[in-house]
């Protein structure tokens, strides 16, 4: 059967095993052919190819329900329901986005982008059917790291409780992005071990039924297995064991630099464009490495991301016990930063900004409200970083500079950023959260002061009148073009460094009001809840006219940079416009 | 040995078991004289009178460390380190806070109101000693329900890896504030009944070590299980089996009445003031389980505080399946409940104000991005509600209305409340979350609509001129009390009902602008963030004067409702008299 004939599970129902067998392979030979071209998910879903045909083989969507966590692991899926077009033709590449989504297929229930939902969602579709009298068969397909996130563990324990047919299918492949952390996997080790044999499991601790599957990647043993517990009256946890990577030699002996990643040679695996230019993320790790050498309480924390904050395999190594991956779970990221603070060491968890959602309690009741020293910073904080609407790097100002005590500050270029680093590891006063300037790094050259306790206080780039600009972390180029804008008008317009996102500096605003009559907020993020609405509410009953720029408050997926900054009005001419109109 | 003589755990280190006894019994009755006056948390602290004082025998504080999660079990400790004289002298009562807190003693390392947190911050400081090279001992006791939520799971799992001493004291006594609920404790009565020799295992299969101390009330049995493990080389769990209520016959009886509780007749164990006023909880129990008998798809849920929402056993058997304690566990509860609304099933799930930030992502992404159509409860959301620092009601307008997508309602009344709450149970279109106003039910005998489909459309309660109040939820009625100030100083102010938290009636507020020239925003929360800074920012560059009412960022401990209100200006004569300055 050929690829383009699949246009639905129907499709390959009648298919005997060795037919399956050959669907697979060309499956997997179009996956990498799309994901050399494209990039995306490589590692993940060439693992899941065996399982995923097994499962549409046997369960039969979308009658019945398969939750995908995470649902980058669903491409094959993608491929098997209707949306083969997107895998096998490089001119519909683009169709399809990167994780399950309802409005591509029925048969996509949820759009899940970050880990670990999968039970605690699926868990609820089998609650509603268990109280409508429904007979759908409910899956979660959890793993790739998801395990490790609290939620999944709450999930897991009222999964539990159900007592009706719940199928919690564990990939297995001993990897989460970077290698598995925490007790949790060592117990997986020792399952596989035993062949799911020893007596102590995790699963089974929880109450829940467990069977073993060795050959994850192998269709009949995997349509066997599922054809077992297709209809099981309670719930119970198969723990299949697949090969990230699989079937691609340089996926299966590099598996976390297979995990995702753009274009590459398909022959060798080398990447097709390698950047050489710096990235936040790597000289993070440079200077925290540095820091390491001089005191030994520094510590750098990732949760299961070690790479976004530039800690490779041979950084890891060469900070050893100084550098902690708590796995993906952010809330404990967090709390033990803080208790790392309060203990004498020198935390930096580094996390990307939609990631760090997960651990709002952690930074308000186990940081902030403890006053203690750790430092986050956060990565892909920006419009123009992620584009996927479960990883949308916008809501970080309205979650953090909201919280009593923590010093939000947004840096305008790699030597800002590192002068506030540099302070806010130093310090010992304050819970400080860093903005990365957007993405792609920034250097102007300048130099910044190496201190900030002075709370609040903004720096004043350019003393002018009439109009003031408060351009924002990686907004402040955008000020500094709307400044300039603003001086072909004639007005010589004044321009704010503000430096810290949590709070205002009213002295300078006061000041302000006597020889300006608009004062503009620039912040790459969220207008809601966020820095602009404080300085509006600031100059509430006084005669200043205050225009705030961010994007507003929606969830958007996959969409242009320069779309969505011109659709709010985020271009320097659009805001010099607005600008001379109220001059 | 008198109570009033230790004033250190130096002082009980050399006494005898008999006397140590002797000291407990004493502790005991003080407990039950102080909680029978002045309530507090009753049975948690009876459960702990011999293990704390177990614990300061063995371990030496404050160089050796101990983290109570939740600290509300934290009492006896108090009256071992220094602070006796507020458990004896009732003159005193009110000198400590009801949890652990640093700024009491150097013994309290951190400020922990909310459950789960415990192994994650003592695993920091654990990490830290190691880094710095010291020598103390780092306890974290959890237990008493809070073993459900992730954050306790993610610091276990994490703990396993630390290689060092750690000591995780799990104080079993078989409840959370209700009975205990999901898989994990069934394997905790499991091992209770194996006297901890079952193979099953939660803690060994994350690898932790572990030892089982099947009578916790014992002293002499405590301080060896201490003293085995007080200078252990790596983590080990330590199951100790308490009896919550110990030594008090209606404690005993009645764990969930006495979790935590007002004064009560110490003879009888009936509380001194039984309210007769309605509250909302009952009411909205009564309300959900009269829709539960219409329509078997609704389900109330809860994450392990059912009397917030009214469900006493009672209610909880009348409503059977349709009510659900996933423990606590509130990033469970989202999710589930987000998985049943897209499943077709009904769902309300209660929560308190300040516990629902721990769900902040489910929020986001497994509810508002998925758009299903589940219902959010909030409780004591108020500034006159909890005000211990850990459970402060005033985040959640900036948390839960500046997520896109969320229909956050703030009803002004109780009429209100249920028009809004069976709208919203009702229709299946939006992710709803409802702001129970205050915690005093009023009843106004005023009429609602019924339908709330009209998003972001705000109600005129009164069309005056000049200034224009918009007072949202509970502070409507500061909303009335403003208008009638104004209107014996000769203005007649517009007063508005804004139902909407989450969004702005824009052609209503341009509409004022024709004839106002003040708009003054009243909110029972933090002003950061919140709701009257949208507000601010609409009329930013409009000749609109914009006053904005409600608390300002900060975290604050045990303050007193007038006084917050008159230092933020929240009282009418404060309010109108800022007005008239503008008109």
């Amino acid at each position: 059967m050929k690829l383009q004939d699949i246009h639905s599970p129907a499709d390959i129902k009648s298919l005997s095993v060795p037919e399956l067998e050959d669907v697979a392979s060309q499956i997997r030979d179009a996956l990498l052919t799309k994901l050399s071209r494209h990039g995306g998910h490589i590692g993940p879903n060439l693992g899941m190819v065996e399982m995923s045909i097994a499962m549409h083989y046997v369960f039969d969507l979308p009658n019945d329900k398969i939750v995908y966590d995470v649902s980058h692991q669903s491409y094959v899926h993608k491929m098997l329901t209707g949306r083969m077009d997107a895998f096998v033709n490089p001119e519909d590449y683009d169709k399809v986005t990167g994780f399950t989504n309802p409005k591509e297929s029925p048969t996509d229930i949820f759009t899940i982008g970050h880990t670990s939902t999968g039970v605690s969602l699926a868990g609820g579709l089998a609650k509603a059917r268990d109280l409508r009298g429904g007979t759908e068969r409910i899956v979660a397909v959890v793993g790739d790291g998801s395990l490790s996130g609290g939620e999944a563990f709450e999930g897991l324990d009222y999964a539990a409780t159900l007592g009706s047919n719940f199928i919690i299918v564990v990939n297995d492949n001993d990897m989460s992005i970077a290698e598995n952390h925490g007790g949790l996997y060592e117990n997986l080790r020792q399952l596989r071990e035993s062949d799911g044999n020893c007596p102590t499991n995790f699963f089974r601790s929880l109450g829940l039924d467990y069977r073993y599957v060795a050959y994850g990647n192998d269709i009949a043993t995997l349509v066997k297995a599922f054809e077992d517990v297709r209809d099981i009256d309670h719930p119970v946890v198969l723990h299949i064991c697949t090969q990230k990577g699989k079937g691609y030699a340089p996926a299966e002996a590099d598996k976390e630099r297979f995990h995702f990643g753009g274009p590459f040679d398909r022959a060798t695996g080398n990447p097709l464009h390698i950047s050489e230019a710096p990235d936040y993320g790597t000289l993070t790790a440079e200077y925290l490495l540095g820091m390491m050498k001089e005191d030994p309480s520094v510590v750098a924390i990732t949760a299961g991301t070690p790479g976004v904050i530039g800690f490779t395999p041979e950084r890891r190594r060469q900070a050893g016990r100084q550098f902690v991956d708590v796995g993906i779970a952010e809330q404990e990221a967090v709390a033990l930063a803080s208790g790392i603070a309060k203990g004498g060491g020198k935390p930096f968890f580094g996390v990307v900004s939609s990631f760090v959602q997960r651990a709002y309690d952690q930074l308000s009741q186990d940081m902030s409200i403890n006053g203690t020293p750790a430092v986050i910073g956060l990565f892909y904080a920006t419009i123009c970083g992620m584009n996927d609407v479960t990883h949308l790097g916008w809501f970080d100002i309205a979650l953090i500079s909201n919280i009593p005590g923590i010093v939000y500050l947004a840096p305008t270029c790699m030597e800002e950023y590192f002068a506030m680093l540099g302070w806010a590891m130093r310090q010992q006063e304050h819970p400080v959260a860093i903005r990365v300037p957007g993405t792609a790094v920034v250097q102007t050259g300048r130099s910044f002061p190496t201190d900030y306790s002075d709370i609040d206080s903004y720096a004043v780039a350019h003393r002018g009148d009439k109009v003031a600009v408060i351009g924002a972390g990686a907004f402040f180029s955008l000020g500094e073009q709307v400044v300039a804008g603003l001086k072909e008008q004639g007005v010589d317009a004044t321009l704010i460094n503000p430096r810290f996102l949590s709070g205002l500096d009213r002295q300078l605003l006061l000041e302000l009001t006597k020889d300006h009559s608009v004062v503009v907020t620039l912040e790459d993020g969220v207008l809601d809840g966020g820095f602009g609405e404080k300085v509006a509410r600031f100059y509430g009953s006084m005669p200043m006219n205050v225009l705030c720029y961010g994007v507003r408050k929606e969830f958007v997926d996959g969409y242009k940079y320069d779309e969505i900054l011109k659709a709010n009005r985020l271009t320097s001419p659009q805001i010099v416009e607005d600008v001379m109109r109220l001059v």
